[in-house]
């Protein structure tokens, strides 16, 4: 079985934000693990190009009923038809998740992936405190070397 | 049709917070309004207490098969099946959502609340920010009478 | 806690089985249970304008986003945004279902219920058998009161 | 973006029925398909046992939350923490999909792939007939070399 790793983030992104997506992805494929996210645009789709471009395999979790609203570097498609309630099941596909930006889909997933019990690394994302002012327990990266070798540390097989 | 508001927190909080709850609650009952929440203990048993004190209909959305996992102050229980992925629905059920303390199920069931463009009324709960310092956009409320108001504001039939 | 009984049927029907569907619903009203369907038209809308007429309460588990999607006879909406993956919150809703007529769907959700372990009574409904010839495991009824005294019996509090 | 079929059917089988899975999966791998299926054992283990003697790749949609309750012939698991509600994923996620053998749990898959619009080709499974005798829209087959023919008939990239 393949060790997979989430990438989540905005369907729209800052210029700089893609960059660091499609870093990540790049350097996820390059260590021989499935990248796994949301199957659309911005982030998932420049982690998917960075991924594709080192011969890596993307997988998207989509939100509607038809595997053609993927973006173009999925190499497999999986139209759930679950509109936001997918949100969960990305969070739980992979070993791991990087979130990168994000608004409140993205938020959602960290939180039903901490709550889920995934290590959660994030470049450039969203703090949150509770009532009793503990903070969100994911890790924070500056770059995306470092946040993929955060993600992969202590993965089996990566 | 009735209107449903949810009351979101952890099934495990402080007595301070399931005092607050009860009141919620019962403020929701008394304005003829249902409260629907995730069934379990908690917060939510203490919002269904209150509702049920004051003869209110309450509804809980579980994440498990059994319609015996919920709480004893259930009018009507709706076992999905669906684990955590089920917090989508219950985020998505009210028109309005109470949000008072809370662990990561509860963080992600108010994200997905503001993604679903639900109105958010915090009571104690999670603060965030996203990477652009950007505040969740909730409201913020200091007691049960405020948050129950902020929340039927503007509900056509409440 | 009330006891809940699903009516499951398609969205489109007959005259004949729209009239099966509003005794059904109104002799489940009569019997104090709350009636759960699919929330949408058809079989679905007469069971709960049945359930209404009685004074019942009714509650729809619906496949898409907002509350307003659903009939006029519904007490509570629950929007699930799930699509057709609602189906098996629906056959796992209630503590017996009532299956009339119906298209797919409505044979999803009678599978999905003896998978769930639920009993199910159909009333001009689907007829199956399994590669061995065994058949589905439903109960056949003749018209409304057997459908609803079958579904009822054994349920401790009906 | 690769073509996905999916395959269902029982986590138990008799050898007769894990025979016929095993070469479907085999001839869907040596056609360069994707196989998508509930990820456990029986047919599902099976046809992945034989898409993975042949090289190909193998996505399993599990029903709970660890991606370690999969068959070992996985490539990719997506634990979806669903239950029987991610039955309607596995329906959804192949461009078409190949019944053999099966329970009420394949009986709702077919239903739900039925109301998806997908192709459904049967090998030695279910049969049914609505209220108007009306029968399922199924293909029927008399070996796995016709299921994976009938099942790709149609297909663009396959």
């Amino acid at each position: 079985m393949k060790t997979l790793v989430a990438v989540i983030g905005s369907a729209r992104c800052t210029e700089q934000q893609a960059q660091l997506a499609e870093s990540v992805g790049t350097l996820i494929a390059e260590r021989g693990v499935v990248l796994v996210c949301g199957g659309k645009g911005g982030v998932m789709e420049a982690a998917c190009r960075g991924a594709n471009s080192a011969g890596g395999t993307t997988v998207g979790i989509l939100p509607g009923n038809d595997a053609g609203e993927g973006n173009a570097y999925l190499t497999i498609a999986i139209p759930t038809g679950l509109g936001n309630a997918r949100n969960a099941l990305v969070a739980r596909a992979g070993m791991a998740v990087i979130a990168i930006g994000g608004a409140y889909g993205t938020l959602s997933e960290i939180a039903l992936a901490l709550e889920a019990g995934r290590r959660v690394v994030g470049l450039g994302t969203w703090k949150a405190r509770d009532h009793a002012e503990a903070e969100l327990g994911i890790l924070s990266s500056k770059d995306p070397e470092e946040a993929v070798e955060l993600a992969l540390a202590g993965l089996n097989n990566a």
